[in-house]
């Protein structure tokens, strides 16, 4: 069996394991308060070029996001999402837990813009009874979306801007960030995401590390306190030191950006296969995720031999699914899977 | 330096990191799905001697007491606690940021006990605007607690008997429960947990793990949706195979046992010798937690060569500290303490 | 100036106030256990034809929502309502603030119906990841809806048996519930709304009182410690028996029937001079909110004889409006409005 | 009968009734936003000298204190309070279910000091682990206290100092504030309440009006978006003018303070009755709340004439009781009690 089904079912890069057995006889102090962590946050600052960044290593992704909005947020406060993002779909409501509204904006492709951003705040601004709705004060991005798809730095300027003129925070969920960075599509570095938001994670979950987000805070208000705020929403590791070495690991000799590369490169191999073949994709990005749009019977015939995620049905003859490649997906990986479609496509 | 400030300072017992190792080829379904989580949770009943049992893997305390706690209550409801308790004092309100007041109760060398609970209760019920003040409706108390302390099963026995009473849950945080189970004045065992309590949880972070803690959940009222409510508070680990490979490592051969009565041993070895040089112990447990009270000149003496953690002053000369051993703790370390005590003692 | 702007602009029914000069000189406990709600509460039971029914009076339509639908959720489950529903968009997140998520129905006319509610449960059950989601457990509807719009007995049964058959509560916010009870086009009693919901409001703030809304909660599992509920929302009035004063001046004799239905008997011939002059309505119900299109520059030159409510533009000519009748318009206040509108329709 | 058992158990001083009955005809605009509350706002500026408060008009206490507090704090931070608060004991934990602790410091005579608020800072600040606790970041006080006792300008103005040296919020709740601001032991003004603390109120339910508490903001953060956080909580009353009405009606030549001040006085007579009787005061304030130990055997003699509040025991034969007087206490009422005492003191 090969997987493609997600982005996450494989162990870690080897590098990450072998930086954790090297540490096997160390001691430590808990919560991220040691050297290993200390190192990996003034690493950060030197791939962002900003000495002023505040870094927090968190375990996931879920409590990365809900932590950074309780965080940020008043009470009548709520965060404006893409509907298909990810902390409006996928996290059982962990925001709304903490009390805030998701406050959704339709998306195009997994993303929305800045003059979306800016038509729904004069809005909310010209309604006279505007304390009767939730007041916005925070934009969500993801970078990759949940669709595959990248921020362009024109695109991230502007919605940095739109923040800027009205007050909002911007916070992009950085998951599958090293995808983002690294597609053939994408002009924006690690210094753009911290330039241009408030705060942001470095995702490693997804990216080779066992587990792990890097969150990066550049807005002062928002790095007052952050350690109270990641304790009370259960996110302060003991063993904190496990997260800081992992990205250790990630972004010696710049790893990171080769393997999330390197999985790109296998997916825009699947791309051009399935396009070749004949296959509509449903969505246009360069990154890990491909998502095509394909016939169930073929589905059904290749099942046995790759996991996929199936997604919407667009009649009742063809669905979209989600092929994922990561990096751990193998150039012979890919091969075999467009062997595979190829020869089920008639 | 020897380590004595907590029992979370070293990576994991080798047989984790192997266990680990062993798997590094593995793709797995996410989010505890796996066979891996599967087989552990089998494991678990069988220890527990329990068939109806959940067992959830959670990655840490704060996370596994807040999850536990707000799954379990309605809005208006709260939970009693010893003043002592984790809950109340070291988790920066996780669980009041769920809603939910902790009562408190004074406790004794950091335990509570049925009387108190029971009187707590008539007082509620008795009171003709019961409904201005929150409704207790679950019981938490630590095994061992804070102070290193045990709960025997007959006062074991006599909360969950108060418990079922009233109407209430009985939980019990069980991060250091290796080291209670082990303790040689302990004659509690891993299926009385289960029997007596409605939820606890198996630490292993403090036991010879990299992080984790395994939920048991007795009740089924508190069984239903438990998934739920781990993603909802954000300790749904992505790689959940992690927690259920760390499990494994820990329960075969009753290595968990045998670490953490190793840890009690070394802590008796320096016990005994405190009380040789005459130095006072500040609580009478027999886990891995020791607390003298120590002449302060001493402690300044010994910070170059050992780790501990200092707590409140008894008098202006003297103090209460904290040694703690671990699974990590060699014989080799405890002589040395101990010699370096007895050189620093006129 | 003649008031169209919303139903709760004047104080309050004549009889209202009466009462409450009548009772100047009573002394009552507070926090509603005196006799005056214990019979009002016994008159809702009467009204309702069941013996089994639980009342609580509260202050404001706001709170009524957000401590039912809290009072019934455990953490992870949040509500499904009409995109348009009060609770959705003009609550300032008050539900999210208790931690639950608002999951939104498209609405036609305000309106949600059973086969959209069976279709998102499918979907959720049938999800494989359906813990990653928010877990439906109560429908929200408005009756009438904040369209003006009113569930037929047939669209109500049809919702309650869906609600029975997917284990989901039914909670009818009835703000406006007089005016819907007693629209010409409803079928619907009192009874059936205790009948087919598991907790509904009776509202007065807008249906001739000062404040207040009338909790009637006939599922005996939201019916447990619901007073503890209110008091920890703030919803517990001091000198509760204002609210059942109040409701006994409202239901002596049927005046809360008698005032709606004038109100609505208003709104009708509103509704028909319109209609008459040629103009669209926005929305079809025959309660006592009227929304029709009209033209910008009819409503320049009307506005500084009436108020009303401006909506959404149709087109850069047009806008949706809406006029309010209430307990207190006048015949000829709508013979006055009417007249406004013919003098200004070329 | 006559009433003694609380404060809040007659309608309203007849001038608050006048009010209403001649605004029976007002149409005004919805939630606070009209003509009468602007004036009542101002009036409340001129009362206190300040320019630049805030001014809200809110429905009850729990609701006020709540609202204050989730409106203040960030998600990581906690209120200081007398454990005797009324927001620790007496509000089903309604701040704690807006996700923020009590963190609680023993009262004497309900009554905490700067000396307190000054160590707990200091402890906390001083604590390696202090984001493993609530950040404290609000004192909260009760003038008059739950016991009656006033605080002093002296005692006011230390912890106002303290406040101000630690960045700590002060929020006085005036629930009784007539009564404390018309003892024969009070030095403190109107004036010196919205100088000396950040936030406070005036209340009016206990202080003759039907409901209200009048919301004083100094801190220009805390003005910030008020009105959003009293929606969000629930606590926008829709015909918001009833508020503003029953403030002018009590402020008119100063009724209020007229008609507390009488209170007091009703209470000074009853205390030197019971001191001359030979009783014990429990509490040593001048305000409306009188706290003898009366022997069992006389309370229930007295009970089928006068309510009041019983409280705790101090012995198996005597108790503590609370007779409260109010603006609705005649002469007449007194002298009837304190013959009923004479009478049962053999």
């Amino acid at each position: 069996m090969r997987y493609f089904h997600n982005d996450y079912n494989a162990m870690c890069h080897p590098a990450v394991l072998k930086k954790m057995q090297e540490a096997e006889k160390i001691s430590m102090p808990g919560y991220g308060t040691d050297e290993i962590c200390r190192k990996a946050a003034e690493r950060v600052r030197q791939l962002c070029g900003d000495d002023g960044l505040a870094v927090h290593f968190l375990v996931g992704g879920t409590q990365a996001n809900m932590t950074v909005i309780d965080g940020a947020l008043r009470a009548h406060q709520g965060v404006l999402s893409a509907d298909s993002g990810h902390i409006n779909v996928h996290e059982t409501g962990a925001v709304e837990a903490t009390g805030h509204k998701v406050l959704t904006l339709p998306a195009t492709e997994g993303k929305i813009n800045a003059a979306q951003v800016a038509a729904y705040m004069e809005n909310h601004l010209s309604d006279g009874d505007k304390e009767h709705t939730v007041q916005p004060k925070m934009v969500y991005i993801s970078q990759s979306t949940e669709w595959g798809t990248v921020y362009s730095l024109q695109e991230l300027t502007a919605l940095s801007e739109v923040c800027k003129k009205y007050g909002l925070y911007l916070f992009a969920d950085g998951a599958r960030l090293g995808y983002a960075l690294t597609a053939t599509d994408s002009d924006v570095t690690l210094g753009d995401m911290a330039r241009l938001t408030d705060v942001f994670y470095i995702g490693m979950t997804k990216c080779g590390a066992l587990f792990g987000e890097t969150v990066v805070i550049s807005n002062p208000a928002l790095q007052e306190d952050f350690r109270y705020v990641i304790k009370q929403h259960g996110g302060m590791l003991a063993k904190g030191w496990l997260l800081g070495l992992q990205f250790e690991a990630l972004f010696e000799n710049d790893l990171y950006f080769e393997i999330t590369r390197n999985a790109n490169a296998q997916a825009d191999i699947l791309r051009s296969t399935l396009e070749k073949l004949g296959y509509k994709l449903y969505i246009s990005g360069k990154t890990n995720q491909v998502f095509p749009i394909l016939p169930a019977a073929l589905l059904e015939e290749i099942s046995d031999a790759v996991t996929f995620s199936p997604m919407e049905w667009v009649d009742p003859q063809h669905r979209v699914v989600r092929f994922c490649t990561s990096w751990a997906t193998t150039e012979e990986d890919v091969k075999f899977l467009c062997q595979l479609l190829t020869k089920h496509t008639k």
